[in-house]
C-alpha cells in the first residue's frame, strides 16, 4: 500500500448523532483501531437530526482552521443505506468524507475540487450495516486515508456528485438584496448570508437590514458598543454579517430562525 | 512493577456526569498525569443520571469496535461510597472498570470472564472521597492499567460479583415471545432486545411486532424503504431488531420508551 | 525562541461555546496547527452564556487535577473585543488564560500568582476578529505556550489585573455565617461556598444549615445514608460542604440555585 509521509494525523466529525448513544465513540473506536496515532476532534455532534443544512454550515465555517491534509468527516444521513454514494472530496489541501447529499457541498462551492466515490471495500468494516455507516464505511475510509492510504486507492473520480446553488443573496431590486439566516449559534446570534467581503459597503454607506419587523441601521464593531435591548449588525467571526444584541439572543428577541429572509438596503 | 508491552492505550469513558461540570475533565487529568500518551475518549457522559440500564447499554454496544487492551471506564454510581465493591473486569480481550452494581453485566453476561476487586489503595488518588470514586479511584486504576501494570496487582479475583439474568425475551406462548424496549437513540428508534441472530426467522417468516395499540409487521432492508409514518422493524447496527420510522422519532410517534414491553409473533 | 524542555503538553478548554457550533472544533484546529502533539482537554463548553462565575467555578474545580505546566484555557468573555485585557497566568504550577474579567480569579485569589498581559502578536491568529479572540488569540496564546514558548514572550507583568473579594461565607451573628450556594451540578447537589477545611466543626459540633424553609441537621458520609427524600449536608468532593439528597435533586427538591443564600448556625 502506497503511503505519503506525515505529521500526526488529524480526523474531525461533525455528526447528527448527539453525546447521548454510542454512535460517537464507536466512530472513533474504529479509527483508533486503524490509525493510533490519530487525534480525533469533535467538531459538533450536536446537528439537528437530519439537518443536512446545518451540517454543511458547522463543517465549511471549521475547516479553514485546521491544518493541511485534516481529514474531515461529516455524517447527516437521512438517506443512509440507499442509493446515496459516500463519497471522499479533496478541497483546500484537505479531504472530506460524507455521503453525496449536500453536507459537504459548502465546502466545495466554488473552489477547486476533487470528487471520488468510496468504494473499494477493502476499506470499509465488515459486514456493512444499512443503517450505520459512519462506522462502517466513512470513519474507516477517513482512518485508513489519515493512515496514508492514497486517496485514488479509495474510489475512483466522480463528476455527477451533488452541486447546489446556496447561500447567496440575491439582487431584489436596484439598491435591495434578499437573503437568509444560515445559522443561530448558542448566544443567538443570527449569522446571514451576506458576506462581508461581497458587501464591503455596509461599512461605508448608510444601509437597513430589514428582518421581520425589524429594521437594523447600524454596523457595530464589538458586542458591548451597543444600546441595551439594540439589535446591531456586526462583521462576524464566520465572515459573514451577523444581527447580534449585547449578551441576550437576538434570535429570542426576533423570533427568528434558520431561513428567515432577510432584505438589504443600501443607500 | 512489571509492564506489558504495548502500543499508545485507550481508555474510554461511559459516565451519567454530563458536560457541564467538572466532573469528565477531572477524570481525564487524572488520566493523564498516570499516563500521559493515553487516548482518552469519550463513549458518553449523558447517560441519565442513575441509570444504570442505559449506562451498561451502551458500553456493551460501544466495546466491540475498539482494539484489544482497551480499558473501558464505566461509571454510573448511585452507591458511590457505600459497600458497593469497585471492579476489574477482563473480557474479549480488554478491561473494564467500573462499580459493581449491573453497570459492566452486559458486557460480561454470557462469556467468558474474570473479574478483580479492585483494592489496592497504591493505584488510588489519595485521599479518596466518599463521593466522587471515578476521580479517586476508577481513572486511576485505569490509567495505571494502561500503563502496563498488570491486572492482579489491582486486586484479587472474586467471584460473587453481581450476576443478572437480563436483556432476554421470554417465550410467553407457542408463537409469541415477549421482550421489551432496550434503550431509545436520538433519533427516537426504539431498540428492543430481540437480537438478530436469535430471531432469524423475522427475515423469512409473516410476523408480528405489538407495542402498544400498534402491531408492526414489515421487515424494512434501510430507513428510506418506507412509506410516510410508517412504524417498520429494521436489523438495526446494534445487532438487535429495532421500530423505527423515516427521519421522525418513533418513540414520540408510539409515546414508549426504555422498559416498554413488546411481543414479537412469528406464524 | 527560547523553549522548556516537555512531555506531551495539555491544554485544557472552560468555555460557553456550547458544542453545537463550530467554536471548540476551531479552537482545537487552531491548536493542533501550532502544537500537534497536544492532548486537548474539554473540561466543559456548557457554562452558561456569559455567566463569569461558573466559568470561573469549573476551572478552579479541575485544575488541580491536572499535571504541571498544564496549559488551562478559560473564555467566558461578554466583553470581547472591548477594552478587557487578554491574560496569562502563572499560579501553581501550572498556566492559565484567558480575559481578565474574573473567570480566572478563583484560581489565583489567596495564592502565589504572576499575571501578564497578552499583548505579543506574534502569537495571534491573523486578522485578529473583534468577536472571537478564543480563536484568534486565546488559543493559539495556550498553544505556543504549550509548544515552550516563555511566558516572557508572551506579554510584560501586570499587577493590576481584576481582584476578586469572593466566595467567602461572612460571619453575620456570634454563631452564625451567611454563605451561598456556588454552583449545582447536573445531579442537582448543591455546593455551598462553605469550605470543609474552613468549617471543620461541622464535623463534630451540632449544627444547622438553613436554605430557604428548610433546615438541616445532619452531615452524611455519602450519598446513601439518609432517608428517602432527606436533605443533608455532605462534604463533597468540591472540597465544600453539599447540599444533597439520595438519587434525587436536591436543588429541584428546595427550588434553589447558585447564588440562594446559605445560613449555618454552629452550637
Amino acid at each position: 500500500m502506497a503511503t505519503r509521509k506525515r505529521d500526526r494525523p488529524i480526523i474531525t466529525l461533525t455528526t447528527d448523532f448527539g453525546t447521548s448513544d454510542h454512535f460517537a465513540g464507536v466512530l472513533k473506536g474504529v479509527i483508533l483501531g486503524i490509525c493510533p496515532d490519530a487525534a480525533v476532534v469533535d467538531i459538533s455532534h450536536e446537528v439537528r437530526p437530519f439537518e443536512i443544512s446545518q451540517g454543511a454550515f458547522l463543517i465549511a465555517q471549521a475547516y479553514p482552521y485546521f491544518p493541511p491534509k485534516t481529514v474531515h468527516v461529516a455524517i447527516v444521513d437521512p438517506g443512509v443505506g440507499s442509493a446515496r454514494r459516500p463519497i471522499l472530496v479533496e478541497a483546500a489541501g484537505q479531504y472530506f468524507i460524507g455521503p453525496d447529499n449536500g453536507v459537504l457541498a459548502m465546502v466545495y462551492t466554488g473552489i477547486d475540487h476533487r470528487v471520488r466515490e468510496i468504494t473499494n471495500s477493502k476499506y470499509f468494516l465488515h459486514p456493512v450495516s444499512r443503517t450505520f455507516h459512519g462506522r462502517d464505511i466513512f470513519s474507516p475510509a477517513a482512518a485508513w486515508l489519515a493512515s496514508g492510504v492514497r486517496p485514488a486507492s479509495i474510489g475512483k473520480r466522480i463528476d455527477d456528485h451533488l452541486k447546489i446553488e446556496f447561500y447567496k443573496p440575491q439582487r431584489t431590486a436596484k439598491r435591495i438584496w434578499t437573503g437568509t439566516v444560515l445559522h443561530v449559534d448558542r448566544f443567538g446570534n443570527l449569522i446571514t448570508n451576506f458576506h462581508v467581503e461581497d458587501f464591503p459597503d455596509v461599512r461605508t454607506r448608510p444601509f437597513e437590514m430589514a428582518i421581520g419587523p425589524r429594521k437594523v441601521h447600524r454596523l457595530a464593531i464589538n458586542y458591548t458598543d451597543s444600546e441595551p435591548g439594540e439589535v446591531f449588525l456586526i462583521g462576524g467571526s464566520s465572515g459573514y454579517y451577523e444581527l447580534s444584541t449585547n449578551q441576550t439572543s437576538a434570535a429570542k428577541l426576533l423570533g427568528c430562525g434558520p431561513g428567515a429572509p432577510v432584505d438589504l438596503t443600501l443607500y
